[in-house]
């Protein structure tokens, strides 16, 4: 059945594995368009520009925001994050789903601008396993450590608006969650009917 | 995460191949209970009494309905379908998920009572091929099928109201929805919020 594209966006605390998820998404519907943000946070090492994503100046941010490009930007732990317009609007020209993955403020703001957006908040088993995670991870300084661990704690807050709660215990389980969200949201009624409807005849004015 | 169990009720015209697909889903969720329904139709070849049926007389449902025994009930094609409130009962207080299959009548009903239930119609991929799947099941006389076509037709008007459609034109692909549609209304934020916060120890009075 033909439907148009639908906006996944995903939101987790640092540490939640939340890339790894996305990943696999990725992997399993190759026709989902996984929008690439753009970031004024320095690049990682194994991170690639244009990939993981769009690596660009303040400068260069802030002319994008004067320019009214982003459908969402936000500071977090003092890096800027937007979603360009232009890359949602390909998106939808062309049919395809979206996946978005992004921090509360910016799904916050997306909720607004895109109420048929399906959001997804994925979760830590529990905050120890959160802080183990990222003091594993070794790439950030204790001080952003701690600064990722408050964020996380303010973070939580924001999963009451969400419509879906992922608990990441189990990479393979939560991926299969995920994974029937969005088989599930393809079903919706409210996104298939009309082409239903057409497809079989049945005349609207028989509802 | 411990959450409460799920009413899951799927409708479907005659051959669309529902029986099928919960089959299948069964298999899958092995913890899925899988509600019997109480019917007077006689029984089919390969039917087995307590597993597709309650097979029971007239007389009997109609003590049933007087006794305010079913949840829903309804007559389709000339014969009694009902489902018992016991079964949805126990399923409850052991909080496992419900599958019922059952007449766009009795979900109706059920909808009524029973509104946090999640409704998924099945469709076949075109009524030509639905024709030629009833014919080929040479279980039903010509009388029946007419009956059964008409009735799907009517049927299909329903599907506006239903929360998910899925399209069966291939059995593994309608499976997999099936699927996700469950495990995705098993992460809804409202069914699973209260354990999250729960399990966080997130101060209610937070959000």
């Amino acid at each position: 059945m033909k439907r148009s594209g639908i906006l996944f966006v995903i939101s987790a605390p640092s540490g939640a594995g939340k890339t790894s998820l996305c990943r696999r998404i990725v992997d399993i519907f190759p026709d989902m368009r996984h929008s690439v943000s753009f970031t004024t946070r320095p690049k990682r090492d194994g991170e690639t520009d244009g990939i993981d994503y769009h690596f660009v100046s303040q400068d260069c941010f802030d002319t994008m925001v004067a320019d009214g490009a982003f459908a969402e930007w936000a500071r977090v732990h003092g890096n800027c994050y937007g979603t360009a317009l232009a890359t949602l609007q390909e998106a939808r020209d062309q049919g395809r789903d979206v996946l978005l993955d992004i921090d509360c403020q910016g799904a916050a703001q997306l909720k607004r601008s895109c109420p048929d957006g399906v959001f997804i908040f994925i979760l830590p088993p529990t905050f120890e396993e959160l802080e183990r995670r990222l003091r594993g991870r070794n790439t950030d300084t204790p001080e952003v450590i701690g600064r990722r661990l408050a964020n996380a704690r303010r973070e939580m807050r924001e999963l009451v608006w969400y419509d879906y709660l992922v608990v990441n215990d189990d990479l393979s389980r939560a991926s299969e969650e995920l994974k029937g969200i969005i088989l599930a949201e393809g079903c919706r009624t409210g996104r298939t009917r009309d082409s239903v409807v057409q497809q079989f005849g049945i005349d609207k004015q028989e509802f």
